[in-house]
């Protein structure tokens, strides 16, 4: 089934230790889409600048991702430029420019109205909202956010997250959400707050992930190298949500857990190369062969 | 089969945001003795002074611990006292007195000096080393360190690493020990340098395992309440070794994966209550339940 994604798009200028490239594409959408298109075809919602470089239209055809969604306005596009730490884990921004996101409107064209799956990427609570208002009865609402929302527009992300099914955000996001250190406490206050499930990602820890009565705990791929952690997160929510609405029925806990080591997958081809290049082509043997290396390096009964 | 641990005996004060509570049994070998002794006979090295109290052997060979290699000497037994921050995260060691720890040599007693798995818990590499080497032909050794040794007595501790079957260490130590901020690749370039596997400890986020092409990865037991960390690292040590001495056959990549989910789950019990109290008088089925817990939260195929 098909899977409406809505977040930013964006030109991404980042500098890590060995490298700096500018004019990236990047933004929350542009990852979570790329990711998502391995397992399901995606309505992409957004918009960019008249400067947004044709080709990248092209390679969402290529990949069948629905860009009638995607407005092109006048003006420049979202700019956002940051620096990683020589240990690759931390990074600051170096600026960021709104331009045309600034008084972005999403408009859902009618096709998108009724899709089942949706993923609202990491952008203002208040914009995930109102394109949620606009898709009737979807079946699965897959959400993602960040430090930004939780400190700034709280209101608008508590009103959001009990009209949510899947929350995802990551370890310290978690910690500040609900003021508690033990993330295992966090995880679960998160839930009774809204959301059904709760996915909180770890980075090279892996990643947990809340239901009612259950619980699921998952490594990260062992990458010795990493070139560009830029979009991890936001290809890691992608790739849950791609896989969930590739299933056919009701989502179960067991989805669940295979979407995150999905997500797991993608993110870690994600961080191998700058942007999301390592994205643009790769396989389903490939995106497998990590799966079935998740399956050896985390059972421990006949795995013989 | 039996296992021989050797490692500290001492008298604990700990103090954590709501407790504190003192001269408690404490030192590496007490916890690891106790978490192994739930698997395998243990026969216990170490050294206590005149003022350890008598209630502590009688546990000893409650839980069959052979205590004939630890020496009763004059004088005060080895005290450590330890303070933990609100977050129980971070401690600060607030004294350490050697007392009789300081001029102990160890002697195995002639009924020691053939067992097949030893464990060397957390103590100077030279003692560990020492007591090695009355071992004779040890099927399996397994130790563990701590950034003392790493940062004070290298060249003894890099004598030690060819003769250890599997290496202990935290994610921390890991780090400093090869220079190196991913602990992927500082898991195996440790384990280049001379133990046949190593065991990264990343506290709330699991534990890494390598071997020479095998890699396996697992969480923490999703505790909500940790009322003292204390001795949690050497529960886990006590727990894989004394497992791993429980198996009859060669140990395998699979018998070192099981080994790490118990003491995964004898240190979840460790940090439940003061001290190695909760380890005192645990059940098989309550281990084993909480193995059980792993298996769920761990699996993703065939888990409905």
């Amino acid at each position: 089934m098909s899977l409406l994604i809505v977040g930013s798009i964006a030109l991404d200028t980042v500098k890590t230790p060995v490298e700096e490239h500018s004019d990236l594409l990047g933004g929350s959408a542009s990852y979570a889409a790329a990711a998502a298109s391995y397992f399901s075809p995606v309505k992409l919602v957004g918009v960019v600048g008249s400067d947004f470089p044709k080709s990248e239209f092209d390679f969402w055809k290529s990949r069948k991702i629905d860009t009638a969604g995607v407005q092109q306005v006048e003006g420049k596009t979202f700019r956002w430029s940051g620096e990683y730490a020589w240990d690759m884990n931390t990074r600051e921004t170096r600026s960021t420019e709104l331009n045309v996101f600034e008084k972005f409107e999403p408009e859902l064209p009618p096709a998108y109205r009724e899709t089942d799956f949706a993923l609202l990427a990491n952008i203002a609570p208040a914009l995930q909202m109102n394109v949620l208002k606009q898709i009737q009865r979807p079946r699965f609402v897959v959400a993602d956010t960040m430090n930004l929302w939780i400190e700034t527009t709280r209101k608008d992300l508590d009103a959001l997250l009990p009209n949510v099914d899947l929350l995802i955000l990551n370890d310290s996001e978690a910690r500040e959400m609900v003021k508690e250190t033990s993330l295992i406490k966090a995880g679960r206050r998160i839930r009774e707050s809204g959301p059904r499930y709760v996915a909180i990602k770890k980075g090279e820890h892996g990643a947990l992930l809340f239901g009612e009565d259950e619980f699921f705990s998952c490594g990260a791929y062992p990458l010795e190298d990493i070139h560009d952690p830029t979009g991890a997160g936001d290809t890691f929510a992608g790739g849950m949500a791609g896989y969930l609405a590739s299933t056919v029925r009701k989502v179960t806990f067991t989805d669940l857990r295979k979407a995150m080591i999905y997500g797991s997958v993608l993110a870690s081809f994600c961080v191998e190369a700058f942007s999301l290049d390592r994205l643009r082509n790769l396989t389903m043997e490939q995106i497998n062969e990590r799966y079935e290396t998740f399956k050896l390096m985390s059972q421990f009964e006949g795995a013989e």
